[in-house]
């Protein structure tokens, strides 16, 4: 029976301010991200979400992000690949900790927004970050874009690695996303863009926006929390992927 | 032989701003209460300090402290126990979590400044922060002013503890220090500081300042990291306590 | 004619984190306090904020808080009276300088949160906000509970001062609050709250609990901006102020 | 007799942490730039600099950075235009709120690090800083590298302009700035740089390092505050000054 993992991002609240729909969508996906502090999260929703998670049977993942709040981690910021190393480690190991105090565990990583996509094309950042998590613990799991250069230091370093899909993005026929500026970046259409994750499971392709069927390793889907529609559409691709006879559990 | 831990605060330099002088005084402590990023540190100094310590066979301790870097931590601040336990909690994993990255251990928690103070007499955030520490990990030891609230709430958690007695402070008959306030607060002579430390650690007891011998438990002495003559007293402490055969060690 | 201030929290969000209904509140309120960026607040929501105000001709106000943008400015902290001088002195000037920018001007200053309560009460804290303020501008209103000791320490700045009442609180026979802690310290219903407010602009005098008539100047009422029917209560509010012919305008 | 600026950058410590020697460079320069908070400085270190400032005749200036104490303002961070003017705003807007109160007035604004160096190559950043400052006050003087974008938009907005030079910089035959990653950027020896900065200021021109000479409008010189020779680097070139008869003064 095919399997694949739904992951998203969850405590990104801060202090009085909610974001989000954690309590719904934990009942939908197999691994939460939970923000670390940097970017977004505080202590105490730290705390709370991975408890909500861990009750859940939902698989706890650290989102370490840049030092920048009132960005949200989505400017890019200049930092050297040591300092990467050092926030990931200080991040990651202040979840990890909150897990275990809890009897939980702390299962992957994924990077947040702008350092997320950075470590996606440049190689010594990518690494920073993948020395970092390996050191924490070895048995981590690594998120990244299927087929970034993440994924591939992340291998190197000995980690096992989730590759990350989007549902409502198309490809390139070199199995990279489309870049926003292009007018064909986007899939509105929800049907469609479950359709794209089916097939993504099931042939380990995709259909890219030239016609050609280009291979995408697809190991995990990203599920927005932040849209209007996020609960729904978890709902609809879960359905989906039940028809389909293809179990959601993380990786 | 009888012996003694010498304790000092380190890793509170800041971005570009250095504090301490943390490399010379590694070399006479046997305990360094690391900051974590909340009144001082960052990721990067914690990481270099915890290098710094493990190398020197230092036990490396985390010292939380409240949300306020500018302040440095030492403006009180009203956090409900919950909000205490958090921090704690998210402040001893990020540097626990750094300390296994480098192969070491933490070995103690120091809580810093205001919540040091404020912990040692409400006895519902000494309690906040035993069971946060407790729950990262049972085998840490946890410091507190000799007698204070937060000893006994370590105890009852069910972890060691580490009673730290001040060289330069006098005692009160009830064996609590001499409120600042007071004109004989302080100690300022070296000689007559290090004779007091030389007493309670061999007596186990205090002269308090009406001249009555007061029982105090003397397991670690705070060394100031930040006066002019840090280096210069650590070395002249260690020095006595060699001609008495102290031992220096971590608890 | 009569007249009263109606004034409301503004520009509390933070980021990418949204709070508050300051469009639609706009319409209803003739006094803004915008948050600075210390407690809530950043450059970019202040900047559209002040620019909604001076569209919708509201007087602009500045709202500083203390420096704990997690805790939302409702911690107490231990800044000393200098230290609250400078922080006064920095918020107040950030959105006097951004309101002149956009062709407008900063009308009057309420503290927010926890610095608001405590300089109540505390005659250092209330004299270094009421001086940095004079300092600022002399032409500035300065907000205060009635009969609060911030109102005293204005008025003898020679500040013009804004005497707020609540309207949904219960007041005691010497013209203070009913503490929190009390039972009958909030008023849960909106005829009751509305009722309470008409009569203290009538005749400058509130019931208190123990069915007492205390005078109490009222100059301007807090309409909280938060909770979920803080548009409806506005509303309600102007609609019965019509009724009794009281104009609503900025002191 | 022909006159010169000499600029530096000031206020730069940090709650309890010190960075510079304010207090003895003050003496020697005309200019002095404040951080504001974003960066470096706080609410009291502004406060006081500008207090010093005022008080020895300096003229005082607004030095905003990007929001990012820990990295010193020091890392490229991709802020949008319309962000950038907003914390310029905020920033300048700050201190010249303090200014005022302590009796003085606010002369100047050179951006900080990454925002500086940024605005000197990108339009629309540029653009943004010189629109802000303008808003603000447009008496104000806006600081830029010579011969920059940012100099170009000051302009353009109606700002007066103070073209920056570097003592200890080598030029290229564009009159820009030799890179620092290539070998001969930095002029190490004192007595060339200030031979450099005589001939800059008499000629208004600078020998590239092809040997080129090449027109270079030099209104205001950057005195470094931060090395360990700052205060004998001032000495020396405030004595070459007067031995050329060149007044020090601001623009």
């Amino acid at each position: 029976m095919p399997s694949i993992d739904l992951n998203c991002d969850m405590g990104e609240s801060f202090g009085p301010w909610k974001m989000g729909c954690d309590v719904e969508l934990m009942e939908y996906i197999s691994s939460a991200n939970i923000a670390c502090g940097f970017h977004a999260g505080d202590a105490t929703t730290m705390r709370k979400t991975a408890e909500l998670a861990i009750e859940k049977g939902v698989a706890v993942g650290a989102h370490p992000g840049y030092p920048d709040i009132q960005g949200f981690g989505r400017r890019a910021m200049a930092l050297n690949p040591q300092e990467v190393f050092d926030i990931v480690l200080y991040q990651v190991s202040a979840l990890r900790g909150i897990c275990i105090s809890l009897g939980g565990r702390l299962h992957h990583v994924k990077a947040h927004g702008a350092l997320y996509n950075q470590a996606a094309k440049n190689r010594s950042l990518a690494e920073a970050i993948a020395t970092a998590v390996f050191r924490i613990d070895p048995e981590l799991v690594l998120f990244g874009i299927s087929g970034s250069c993440l994924i591939e230091e992340a291998e190197k370093a000995g980690l096992r690695t989730g590759s990350e899909v989007f549902a409502d993005r198309t490809y390139q026929v070199d199995g990279s996303l489309t870049p926003r500026s292009e007018p064909n970046a986007l899939i509105h259409d929800t049907e469609q863009a479950i359709d794209q994750v089916i097939q993504m499971i099931e042939s380990q392709t995709v259909l890219a926006v030239d016609g050609a069927s280009v291979p995408l390793r697809t190991e995990t889907i990203c599920i927005h929390g932040d849209g209007p529609n996020a609960v729904q559409f978890a709902k609809a691709i879960r359905q989906k992927l039940a028809e389909h006879c293809i179990e959601v559990k993380a990786l």
